[in-house]
């Protein structure tokens, strides 16, 4: 499977990378400028929840990480700040970002699995760094921003993630294509995150849990 | 005292690896599902605080970050949330985890220095990578769950995870058997942290110095 | 470029070096000295506040980190907070230490930029790698003590660590010595910072922007 992913996940990674780097910068651009922050302050919100995940995820699997060695991401997020910075505020209103916000949640958790696949992690690993590279950049900037996290939410973030991320390495070990495997975990994840907005749906808490 | 941390470490080490991460989890549920969270953040809050440690020493020192590439530690803590989440309340209350806690903190300061001395750190670095090792997960915890952090009360718990790992790294560079030196940093550490839960002891403040 | 920067940074190198991580390290230990800290929380906070923004540097671009594999940076941190722990409060009241850490952030946003050019990371990755030496102690000390970090203020820190490191890569990349770029980097950084901290200068937020 190793090498399957290897010849594989460069044909349609980049478009799964740039949707959720793209994505997680707005929404990091946006928390900011919710708080009426200065430009600074967007341009590292937009910066460190689009590559967040990614760094972490890079970082554990010992992999270069991806922004430092090209200028590109970087250009993406401080562009995507400045955008938000000089477009109207009403542009930015209502629900379109949360639909956005779960492309690039879908997108992230599938490539994160797979480039940790491709590093020779085991699957259950490999299965975790997907939830990490969609979930640890969001997780940043409600910590930074003094927020409780889209951890400590019930609502279906997370879970939304480690379906797509979990459905791909299992399809991916069942020997299903790659870009199959990508495909379904993607529509997966990005199907039960688009149900949770629509239908508020919820994980039941500890103290419901019989 | 590199080549005999080398060849001795691993004999105990997995215990000691073992003894820290389940416990570690085990506190990370318990604070998740305090707060009412769902089985998600009870699993995320069980890795993080289990791995959240170990993985920061092992970045630091350049190790491969051990539970990324072995598969068993990660399925410790999701086994550890699952139980956590399917028993009663009740068993977890009460100041048994507390224990469990002091025990995981000084296997953890020893098991830290020891293999940061084995990547060839020098003295005081390995002795704060053992500290690392044994309070960076439950930092993690606190600030992600929002709470004041074992880092701002003075009780002594940072205090304990130094002794242990100070201990190790002195009587190792005294000459000592390493698994002389960590057997006597382990029980040093947990002695003090026993005792401070046992008669409430705390560091003086900063105004009180004098 | 790169070989310009490799041959000249070591040469002043270690004088930014050590200013910002005294500097730092005693605004570490001085936070939670001010919340009646412990000793042991003192010598946490100066560790952290004084390697963390070059800790996350050298992780990001792949380096060594610094402090792990040379003594002297960690025995610095703990000294400033045993300083800081026995001498009178009265002698660390005032601005005087508003204005040493505006040296070190500018030393520190040159130095972290200079590294980074050195191990071969593009320039605008570079730049950023300077913001981060010199920010993300800073952020990680607030984010512990549970105050609203230095990004969420408008006063302007951030931007003058980005104004150094800015104008430090933009002079090497037109051709400047490196030493030349790095004293104008730096003064531009702190004569920002200056007027900031003398003016009470700060930066639009985001619904005044027009």
């Amino acid at each position: 499977m190793p090498p399957a992913a290897a010849t594989l996940v460069p044909a349609f990674a980049p478009w799964l990378d740039l949707a959720g780097l793209a994505v997680f910068a707005a929404s990091g651009a946006l928390a900011a400028a919710k708080r009426g922050q200065t430009m600074v302050t967007l341009a590292f919100f937009a910066l460190i929840t689009g590559v967040g995940g990614g760094t972490m995820r890079d970082l554990l699997i010992g992999a270069p990480v991806f922004w430092v060695h090209d200028a590109r991401a970087a250009g993406v997020c401080l562009t995507v700040a400045v955008v938000i910075w000089v477009t109207p505020e009403r542009w930015w209103r209502g629900e379109a970002l949360d639909w956005f916000d779960a492309v690039g949640l879908a997108a992230y958790a599938v490539y994160g699995a797979a480039k940790a696949l491709r590093f020779g992690v085991p699957p259950l690993p490999a299965f975790l760094m997907g939830v990490v590279t969609a979930c640890v950049g969001g997780i940043i900037r409600d910590v930074l921003a003094g927020e409780p996290s889209i951890l400590m939410r019930p609502e279906l973030y997370v879970t939304a993630g480690a379906l797509a991320s979990a459905s791909f390495v299992l399809l991916v070990l069942a020997g299903l294509p790659v870009s199959a495997a990508a495909t379904i975990g993607a529509v997966a994840g990005f199907a039960l995150r688009a149900a949770a907005i629509h239908f508020h749906l919820a994980l039941p808490a500890y103290r419901q849990r019989r």
